[in-house]
């Protein structure tokens, strides 16, 4: 699949999905996975579509510091992120790394007012962690039978 | 969580989602995620119910026996299921290990007509796979801030 029909598809999901199941590998080497707020959602965070047009395949997730999938990350950063359509049975599967953001203002770009149910503190509650993943490999299934299996940094040489 | 609470959230789940997400590990030691038909869906497959029915957490999956987590499981039968609710935020997750059901009889009473669609042959296809998976550890988040975490098996007991 040409870079040009991923990203076709890529933002398709990422623009209309209002969740993403997020995978990482826990301490016994067991795969978890979870579902997890799609902040590239236009309807629900039209404020952050900016960090999804640059024709990058990141993902970004706000989550608890102290939850379960942040101790799995700092020992393993390999985590896969998959879109899904009910309606089409097409899939998305990206496979990369994922990591916490550090820079102060992006996490203050990417912070939404009702979040301070999950981190009463606002911003900077150390609790607030914005994480980001960013995509190695894919594979993408049409729904009618057909894989396309790829690396992303080859493919967009 | 006891097992008869246990019991009831997995009960409504695999009654009622028509997808579930099914997480391996593959050889690079990545995990990957795919959305997989649920076979206990009571209004798609009601002839199935009997396989669900007697308090034990397993789900099958029919699958190809050529496709990628054939091979990912052969090495590695670690895997985890995923059950989520987009209108609740529920979410069941099970970690176990996953294999092929090699039961003839077993495999010939999950068969589906429209299932030569993907295997020509019939029941008797050798790309045709069963797949059974069963659970030993569970996180459950209710959708409201609550997670329970527990083992199967000592919950069983």
């Amino acid at each position: 699949m040409l870079n040009a029909e991923l990203s076709q598809v890529f933002t398709k999901f990422i623009a209309e999905r209002e969740y993403i199941c997020l995978s990482t590998i826990n301490q016994k080497g067991e795969p978890e996975t979870r579902a997890m707020l799609n902040l590239g959602n236009e309807k629900l965070f039209p404020d952050l579509r900016k960090f999804y047009c640059d024709g990058r395949f990141a993902a970004y997730f706000s989550t608890n510091t102290e939850s379960d999938k942040m101790s799995q990350i700092a020992e393993l950063k390999t985590a896969s992120v998959y879109y899904y359509d009910e309606k089409t049975f097409e899939g998305l599967l990206f496979v990369g790394d994922i990591f916490a953001v550090t820079d102060k203002k992006t996490k203050k770009e990417f912070w939404q007012d009702g979040w301070t149910f999950f981190y009463p503190d606002g911003v900077e509650d150390p609790t607030y962690t914005l994480l980001e993943f960013v995509p190695k490999s894919y594979k993408h299934y049409d729904g009618n039978g057909n894989f396309h299996i790829g690396d992303i940094s080859a493919d967009k040489k």
